[in-house]
């Protein structure tokens, strides 16, 4: 009845989760000082074993040229000296920020006497799976580690000569620090170890799914624990009527070429019927000049009439690429209608001088973060201010939208009393 | 291949659905004083409509009682004037209470002028998944629509009269208020409608479940949504060896049997070895004066040589119940350690006199609510001051402990600019 494998897993799933339960608490109660060094002397060994890394990672990229894979794919894996640095740097940054927990949120007093303060703390094991580039181990590490989190890391399989490399240099960092090295582990197993993973809720208390789509579905239809994912961004962009339209099209050229690649890049444009006669010739012109491809609906099509049409599906597909759909609106309650309609909820921006519609715009758009008159690029952690780069969430609950250190903690009520009881 | 009922069941699933997104987002959009005007025409409706509803009620109070129900459900599921009249107070309580939506959590300007601001904005469409009480149905609709969520409410089938009639009186009030009916649905159909709901995280936020253990492991279980949950409370009082044994005593008391059947109530009292010969004599006597049954381990019973044998079951066991299990322990590690072992995480206390014994129980114990010198039992949204009992999360994530009217929201992120584009 008891199929080998399966008991291998199943041992392999409680060897991992039960040593990260353990770091996890040690974790909790250090000092940011620990935390800290850790994360200096992390920094100081991948610099001092880069040789190493950059050796493994030669073998990752040749198995992943003969393989097949695109350059793309191949560039996104390939490590440097230069980009080891970076993650290096990357670490010492982080050893930098302010330590979040510990940090009071809220505090009061009751009537009664009793004196509660909401305070910050971890959220005691993180399993984060990710996909090819090696710099998300040490970023996740990294980040972990400075919230007393620990971490489970399953990287893209064809990088696992570099994130071994890497596990190393900041497992070795965490234990010379006088930290649980568990607090740190690599999960180097198939599959079938990811799926026993992700039935753990006793143990695991977050997945961080970062990477393609088809990931990301496999992970939620998967997981019996809570996921914070990032699904595609669909962002518009919306003139109004009453738009200052030499900052519309600043706006759109970098909201759509600055880079492209990006989830919070525009992929759709919404044009005032009354401005886009004087709008959309000189900003398809513009686009063109930056080598974007602009696709548009009829009324864009009668004002431009080179533009090629859109499809149905244009309107719902985040090219990631320098592609935009041009759709002329009658007003903004149609301004507001199809982006209910087609926005993933991440990130839009209306440009206006209007007071009336950028209250409603901020008021009635649904997204994790709505601008005026600025560009949705602005969507991201670190120009949020947040000193690091955790990642943009496309949930509603826990965190939504830019992540910093804070949405990597809980929280717990601690209750001062004199000898209070319930009447 | 398309199996009849199967369509119908989709199609039910998609009405409740579409409706509920619906009315969603005009509710987002309602002001405070549409919301409340409703919450108190609700409670005016309930009163006006009593006769009705308990008509209703003696039918399915009957149902219950010729299928067998035992006394403590058919006492749940049954209403009276009285509790009709419970019901509307509490609505008209809701009413009075602040407006948590559109609340700015935090505001801060960026050195490149971008004027950033994180606003609290409802959840969306809630599921609630509840038992027998009917006082939930007017309760769960009423903190939802207070905060703008549209609600789906799944009462247990034995109420389904009664959750109706409820249901007419608040949808009357929501509709006579200018707001969209659909934003409080009650779900009567049976199981494969709510396995189809449970899939649909397309349109629904977040589930809330309200019931046994039972109910919630198989939400759990089917849920593709975000679930709010609440498990068992195993909470332990820990007597350290400085506490004031006077005040142990009343704490211990009050945690255990002032209401035994809840969640925040006591199950295993720790007690340092150094106390137990003064304090546990008594303590036991006291207990049993207030009937209640105690267990021990070995050197409890040494101690009090009636005590019955604890099992390794009773320190994992929520008796919601009469009965204490007792442990002697030899130190504050000991009982940190005992309680990183058998707590479900929702509430512990420490009675101490001693500063450090204070702020390691503080610190170390991983429990939604952790006090000192304090009952348990003041694990409550309403003791925490938030007005409202919106619930207790055993959830890590999002809401973790009491919840009050704000872990029913998310927040968006505003941002003003004047033009600016990313570098």
């Amino acid at each position: 009845m008891d199929a080998r494998p399966s008991s291998d897993v199943t041992a392999r799933v409680d060897a991992l989760t039960s040593a990260a339960r353990g770091a996890a608490r040690v974790l909790a109660a250090a000092p940011a000082r620990a935390k800290d060094a850790a994360l200096v002397e992390a920094a100081a060994r991948l610099r001092r074993t880069e040789g190493g890394i950059l050796d493994a990672n030669r073998g990752d990229v040749e198995r992943a040229r003969a393989g097949g894979e695109s350059a793309a794919f191949v560039d996104r894996l390939t490590l440097t000296s230069a980009r080891v640095d970076a993650m290096a740097r990357g670490l010492e940054e982080i050893a930098a920020l302010p330590d979040p927990v510990g940090e009071t949120i809220a505090a009061w007093r009751r009537p009664n006497g009793l004196e509660i303060a909401q305070v910050r703390v971890p959220i005691g094991v993180v399993l984060t799976i990710y996909e090819s580039r090696p710099n998300v181990t040490a970023d996740s590490a990294a980040l972990c580690l400075k919230t007393a989190n620990s971490v489970l890391l399953k990287g893209g399989s064809e990088a696992q000569a570099t994130n071994a490399a890497i596990a190393d240099a900041l497992r070795g960092a965490v234990e010379a620090s006088g930290l649980p090295p568990a607090a740190v582990q690599l999960v180097d197993s198939g599959r079938e170890v990811v799926r026993g993973l992700l039935g753990r809720d006793d143990r695991i208390d977050v997945v961080i799914a970062r990477g393609g789509e088809q990931l990301k579905r496999t992970i939620l239809e998967e997981s019996r624990i809570p996921v914070i994912k990032h699904f595609e961004g669909i962002c518009h962009l919306y003139v109004d009527a009453s738009a200052d339209l030499a900052m519309a099209e600043r706006i759109c050229l970098n909201a759509k070429v600055q880079r492209p690649s990006v989830c919070n890049a525009i992929e759709n444009l919404l044009v005032h019927e009354r401005v886009a006669p004087r709008f959309l010739p000189a900003m398809v012109a513009a686009l063109r000049t930056n080598r974007c491809e602009v696709r548009g609906d009829p009324a864009t099509r009668a004002l431009v009439p080179d533009v090629a049409p859109a499809s149905d599906a244009d309107w719902d597909t985040e090219y990631l690429d320098l592609i935009l759909s041009v759709a002329v609106v009658p007003s903004l309650d149609a301004a507001l209608a199809f982006i209910a309609r087609h926005s993933t909820g991440l990130a839009e921006t209306i440009v206006t001088e209007d007071l009336t519609a950028a209250r409603r715009f901020l008021a009635e758009v649904d997204s994790a973060a709505v601008f005026v008159n600025a560009s949705t690029r602005f969507t991201d952690g670190c120009e949020f201010g947040f000193g690091a780069e955790v990642g943009i969430s496309t949930n509603r609950l826990h965190a939504r939208g830019p992540m910093g250190l804070r949405e990597l903690t809980t929280y717990k009520y601690q209750v001062l009393g004199s000898g209070q009881v319930r009447d």
